[in-house]
């Protein structure tokens, strides 16, 4: 009996943060939260620190409670809690660029980084397989696209690969006529119609540039082309992706609309975890797995990331930050979900081509690109 | 650069047999032709040892050629072909129990078998797992849905595996009222939806004889207890089989109707082979993929044979030795559709529980069963 493993969550309070402490709940003999970290819900920290009783507890922007001194404030945090001596896995769930900084400390101190930080990846992809591999430390998905694609690689060689196929829900505005989508409302976009995640993640799902910021992605965990890194429409998103291997044949994994699963076996790959928590698909039930192209004249957003994918640099940095400070513009009411896309393509325009090698210019990229949405917002 | 290995192909006229040499001619530095066997085309035999120049050539039931004097003759020609000295791989796709001997003669020979046969382990499971353990010998499945789960299983260990999903086609008589199906003809028996296969097969297939078959051949390949293998139509043949893990998540192989790319795996296993004549499935142009239960009032072979698999000893044998029969009958216009799992009933409600531990036992409950069947057939 091997003593429980020390895990570090960066984002407890969100979506993927409550999802990953309610899988921890049903395997106390083998993971313990040594590490929580939130960007600023205090009081829903506070109560899970209450149960939890972490060694390590971290707040990006917010004060702690006052019987709570001992908790870190400030955007360090996360580097402290990536790099806790008792920590072993780091279950990366922080929202958008801010969680580099972990991932790359994570990874020089040997740890496990579970990476449901996708941005990490698309931001600065060869900075931080370099640093994947330079180090003690691994790198696991826990986007469950990607999750799907390590499970169906098992045991694989790359070069047995020919073709990965990432699903898409299609999002809410999947079957809506072309020329009602540009003026969708922010409650048609959060109205997602098989996930249940954050808002950010939802309008990128919307957009489908979720769906780029995953290409990206893709391709650096697993080290595939674009030109072999395909998008379908899946609506029911029940098979979570697949891969097309050289030999013809296919394989998919599957599972109901649940990020539980992915979480775990981010913690326990390449082994797997008995949990009967996990909510278990069967294929009477569904009745019917669909899948259809995407409509990428009626969501650029896809085409703009994977053509800033392809570009390379700073490119992939320059579409993440354009995109996040759009759908924030969006979020805010300052920006039609039409103009998002718009947004974006006009920073890739202006930005695409500065220097992105060193990691330094990847976030002055990102830094710039998000100057350029925000400069452009009508007061 | 390795010279190629030697294949023998038991059952080379049939439909597995052509799809093998045209798989194999895709791979002339790979694999090489050594022995064809047939049962009695001798036509079509001569035309591909003119086309290969195997050194063995065998035929069970017919007459060499005037001018092929070498050509070996009777059931004898299955088991020296399986322990040729210049064979590697025996993919043995011989009909029915006939199978079984050049199985153990080619596992005790330590050769790779390509198990296209599936009676073989109906019939004599727990004497052939025996025989691939004991020797350097391994036993790969042809069939296409345990192919999908060998592939699924890759890298994984069997106690991570918590059930095997076989889908079944579902067959001409899916959706036919359940009055009608006991009447079924010939002709509406051997129209099958998706695959193209010999006649006995089809047949299976349309009573769903063919998924006991295979649900017993899944036990005995991968050790796994039948409480924990369930069966699903899925009408359009493209998920082959799934697995379902421990923790929740499931795999599925996928691909068209197409015996060539079990057939690859089956040689290339566990390595997969660059193969661009395998046809593709693409997830867009199929469109939709359903799942319903099995209707198993209206198809019971599948039950009487499940039941046969747990009873175990002879009662397998007995039922694949009853089902062969029936379906003969049946063929030859002797027996009406409905009547073929009455005989399969009758003969294990009667030879079920012979003793079946011993080779010479489960040959024996075989033949019986054989007999059973013929002799309650009017003349």
């Amino acid at each position: 009996m091997h003593s429980p493993l020390g895990v570090a969550l960066l984002g407890s309070t969100g979506s993927i943060g409550t999802s990953t402490l309610r899988v921890l709940a049903r395997h106390p003999e083998r993971f313990r939260a040594v590490a929580l970290t939130a960007n600023g819900n205090v009081s829903a920290l506070k109560a899970q620190v209450d149960a939890w009783a972490p060694s390590y507890v971290g707040v990006v922007s917010g004060e702690p409670p006052a019987d709570s001194p001992h908790w870190r404030t400030g955007a360090a945090c996360l580097i402290e809690a990536a790099s806790h001596p008792d920590v072993d896995i780091v279950l990366n769930a922080v929202v958008g660029a801010a969680g580099l900084q972990a991932t790359l400390a994570a990874l020089a101190a040997g740890k496990r980084v579970a990476l449901a930080n996708k941005e990490t990846l698309v931001v600065a992809g060869p900075v931080v397989m370099a640093a994947a591999r330079a180090g003690k430390g691994t790198l696991v998905p826990v986007d469950s696209e990607h999750s799907a694609i390590l499970q169906c690689l098992a045991g694989r060689r790359p070069d047995e690969i020919r073709r990965l196929v990432i699903t898409a829900s299609g999002g809410p505005f999947r079957t809506w006529p072309s020329a009602r989508i540009p003026s969708a409302t922010i409650a048609d976009a959060l109205n997602h119609p098989t996930w249940r995640m954050g808002s950010k993640i939802t309008v990128d799902s919307a957009t489908l540039a979720n769906k780029a910021l995953e290409v990206i992605e893709a391709h650096y965990l697993f080290g595939v082309p674009y030109d072999r890194i395909d998008v379908v429409v899946h609506p029911q998103s029940i098979v979570h992706s697949f891969v097309e291997f050289t030999d013809g044949s296919m394989l998919a994994q599957l599972g109901v609309p649940s990020m539980e699963l992915p979480i775990l076996y981010a913690l326990t790959h390449p082994e797997r975890l008995p949990d009967d928590g996990v909510p278990r698909f069967d294929p009477v039930s569904i009745g019917s797995l669909t899948f259809e192209p995407v409509r990428h004249a009626d969501f650029p957003a896809l085409s703009l990331g994977v053509t800033a994918g392809r570009t390379g640099g700073a490119a992939p940095a320059v579409f993440n930050a354009a995109n996040e400070e759009a759908v924030a513009a969006f979020l805010a009411g300052r920006l039609t979900f039409g103009q998002i896309a718009d947004r974006i393509r006009h920073a890739l325009d202006d930005l695409s081509h500065r220097p992105g090698h060193a990691l330094e210019e990847l976030l002055e990229a990102d830094a710039e690109a998000r100057r350029h949405v925000n400069s452009r917002l009508s007061c």
